[in-house]
């Protein structure tokens, strides 16, 4: 596939909240993923497929999601940005949260080489 | 100034159209600006403030805009992004267009080194 046809199946499963299936065929078994901030402490940069596959459960296993809105893709050469408006409760604490960020993706190959998460951080939307 | 700071001007002075405060205050004289598609057959990557003035030259002196309007900054590490859509009036053709599109910056010693533009290419919006 190339960066479009990656992008594309990202927006459809995204939407449909379909994160392993996204795992299983659209990401290198190299994947790099930073998120903005380490969760517990650790490196904000995870790298492999599996470490990757450790996040998304932790996500589906903690987060009740009521929404996902899916803007996008934006693409160029062999890059494209999504954004997502997430609209989620945190099963633990019970704290509901609207979380607006954008993925940047580096295609490689065919598959998803890096993708890095970059929150929302201005007064308006 | 830090990446955030650098986004924070990038979405202050582009809401007001300032794209030459821009260029002067926020960019590295190694700026590497890359296009999603080269401009009149040339290459996509243009290199130094030089080529990128040029760039903004064009735009000033062939559009006319009706209005931009800017959605984020998303921020983390050294890069950012942000949303545009732009409402303009080409002055040659009178054709009247809107574009959406995000800029990928890449923040280094305080000054934006690299960006890239990519449209949207969604079939919503």
């Amino acid at each position: 596939m190339n960066t479009q046809e990656v992008a594309n199946k990202v927006v459809e499963l995204t939407r449909k909240q379909a994160w392993k299936e996204a795992l299983d065929t659209l990401y290198s078994k190299d994947i790099v993923s930073v998120e903005s901030q380490a969760m517990g402490g650790g490196s904000p940069e995870s790298r492999g497929i599996d470490a990757v596959r450790g996040k998304t459960d932790w996500w589906i296993n903690n987060m009740q999601v009521h929404s996902v809105k899916v803007n996008g893709p934006f693409v160029a050469h062999d890059r494209f940005v999504v954004e997502y408006d997430v609209d989620a409760t945190d099963k633990n604490s019970k704290q509901r949260m609207q979380m607006s960020e954008v993925g940047v993706y580096t295609v490689k190959d065919g598959k998803i080489a890096r993708e890095e998460f970059l929150p929302h951080t201005g007064k308006e939307k």
